[in-house]
């Protein structure tokens, strides 16, 4: 079997402990306790955003600076979204990585960030672990929105929070993350955040994506898609990135939706109101069929308005000078 | 005759009315007692931008997404501060459209619009219909600002007040639409604007880039510049995008001013004090020779300022539940 | 010997008085007391930056527009956080330059820049002489943030106020600038705020960089790095530009370093406690070693801090009506 995906699980420690949780680096650490108070705040918020009755005061005369070195314009909306509504100063810094000398100049980038009295910074970056060494460096408090293959925390906490909404629990639950878990910081996030709450997670896809090495994680490893989410109460399913395809770990988008993809047929395996989740952008027809996607039991839209929320809460809280 | 310019005039219907008014998205199938109102309150809202007055708690806690498809600094920087003076959150989203599935592509924006709470779209895109699509699926008020040859309604009401400034009224008067008429978003919401007022249209340039078949909007089409803009109250130039250029087309920039260029000797064929109107930006030397575009009778940089007047009027209106 | 790098001394004249202060557009021409003020009211809202407690009703109402023609995230960071710490509504305008009919189109941008009832414009542009330009048809005040080869001065003033605050005072001082001297618009503010304030400037790198017409500014030229900053008080690096290696200007990295770098061993050779400074973004290991970048004497994180208070106050005296 070629496991060309198996990034092993990174070992950068629990690094919310680590950094004193003024930060929000990751989920791996974290414990129920220090979990649900941002999911309690969020629902808050979320209420707020609808009646567009955010406090505006919360973040005012704070700086939050945006800074991405991957571009993602959905995940940089939602966080320049939250920033203000609770009446932040926004910059959004989308900087190309140069390939030279990447880690001396993210240490002159922090040092730069200190000296503009950044008061929050949200940090996305193609090399995990590179909001671990800024958060060494920086005053501001930091926000992971996606490091490499390691972790996307805020993405696991509004996960977290749409389940908790639909099924009024997070412990005791089967969940399925199905796609090219090996590569994905969407994944080990959730995993880490339903291990924590007591939940058992699934881990579904072919061998090339889904390598036997994730069972460290504490998974259950699945590479026959019907057998992997039967009987769970959700299935989130993750974006295939199209980079892969025809790379050698994915045949074609035909075979692969084939096997691996989510329709109707399968869904039924799943317990009975079992939740859908994608954390978008959907490849429609690829890893999911567009009739589960606009189905009822899908909550994907759902995920996006608690990503707002969440966010508002992360940052809300760690600007009170953080949590636990 | 080479007709390869001959889009057919659109049948989207009368968008605003089929939407229910709470969009703004073509002026097609509007009244003059529709359109009026956001004038009135478009020549409150200029005064009150020159004096730095405008009323920041009108769309406070409101979020404006500008979504451009297609780049424009200058109309999304005119939306962007007729949000800010007002007090919305303006977030900017420019998205490059990819060639696939971009109907399935827009449908999934709009629902992650709708769950981030977005409750105002400006969406700027290549293709005819696309905000009529989102306008069916958000539930934010939607203004059209500039899809494909279709309507861009925001510039037509910014050219009607500044006519109206200046000639005291939108019905009787002879207007000369001069240029790329065919492919021109510009054109066609001028032509239903000033016509649904009570005003004629004449439509002016080569047979390459004015169809016979414009005919068919209520307007009178003319091949010869002179005959065109003779004894008008308004000529109004369009843009000519570089890329028509030695397409077959139009032969040259030179040969094109030199037939359809508006300098001094053309103008005085207009009525005495004619207003020179541009959308800009103006190609100098291509549509328009640079004395005219600086003569008295210019008002290109009026026209400039009712944009965001407009816009913040078009704003406002929308948000307190639509018009009509 | 080859002087492919002299930039005559610009003559664009004393841009600020012709001007009538309302625009900051060059250091030259300015006196001590023109200058002080701006290092005073900076000093002030460096101390509300740090304690969050900037007036944000300073700039309410008023636009302030950031016009870059050349991409530099830095500065342009640090004009829109100035701006909106004091409440300003802030647009970014990023242009790409079009290579044909740059003046008349910059003419074009001032109009629509008007019409939009733009207060302060903050522009970045490759060619010398730019700002000026626009300053004399734009009705906002207008802030050179760099133009080609001739000023940069919210640099001169933030550099000054670091100097200021460390070393006491702004007169007798024994200055050198080191580096690609002729191209630049750092030194050259730098060297007109520093002899307008009594001090004196010294120029040094190689001949090719340095070229002697310098002279004609009032500095004196070295190209010898140990005599050049000998005996100094403050010690200012230069970015070595990567475009001008392997150009016949300079030979290599490496080459360069052992020349012309700032290492310890030859920072012994300044005065005691000489404050060391960059502009930044720093080239480690070429302009400047990591060990001096990073040491007591460095003053490079306090340029940036300075550089949003320099703005801010810059912002705030234009606005008021200007200064002198």
């Amino acid at each position: 079997m070629a496991d060309t995906a198996a990034m092993p699980p990174l070992s950068l420690g629990p690094a919310s402990v680590a950094s004193g949780q003024r930060h929000l680096l990751g989920i791996a650490g974290m414990t129920a306790a220090e979990i649900e108070p941002f999911l309690d705040l969020a629902e808050s918020y979320a209420l707020l955003s609808r009646s567009r009755k955010a406090p505006r005061d919360r973040l005012q005369g704070r700086t939050l600076i945006n800074l991405f070195f991957e571009d993602s314009t959905r995940t940089r909306t939602s966080f320049e979204l939250a920033g203000k509504r609770l009446g932040a100063d926004v910059i959004n810094m989308t900087v190309a990585t140069s390939s030279v000398n990447k880690g001396e100049t993210l240490l002159d980038t922090a040092a730069t960030l200190n000296a503009m009295r950044c008061d929050l910074l949200v940090v996305r970056h193609g090399m995990s672990g590179a909001p671990q060494l800024l958060a060494r460096k920086v005053e501001a408090s930091v926000v992971n929105a996606g490091d490499g293959t390691h972790e996307h925390p805020t993405q696991a906490l509004l996960d977290a929070l749409t389940i908790r909404r639909h099924l009024g629990r997070l412990s005791g639950l089967e969940v399925a993350i199905c796609g090219d878990v090996g590569h994905s910081r969407v994944a080990r996030s959730n995993i880490h955040l339903l291990k924590a709450l007591g939940s058992s997670v699934r881990v579904v896809g072919p061998p090339t994506l889904v390598p036997g090495a994730l069972a460290d994680l504490g998974v259950s490893v699945h590479h026959d898609m019907e057998r992997g989410i039967a009987d769970t109460d959700v299935v989130m399913m993750l974006r295939l990135q199209k980079e892969r395809m025809g790379s050698g770990l994915v045949p074609s988008e035909r075979e692969y939706f084939r096997f691996f993809g989510l329709d109707q047929r399968r869904l039924v395996l799943a317990r009975p109101g079992a939740l859908v989740m994608h954390p978008g952008p959907m490849n429609r027809g690829v890893e999911i069929a567009s009739a589960v996607a606009d189905s009822d039991q899908s909550v994907i839209q759902e995920q996006v308005e608690m990503g707002v929320a969440v966010r508002m809460a992360v940052l809300d809280r760690l600007s009170r000078g953080g949590y636990a």
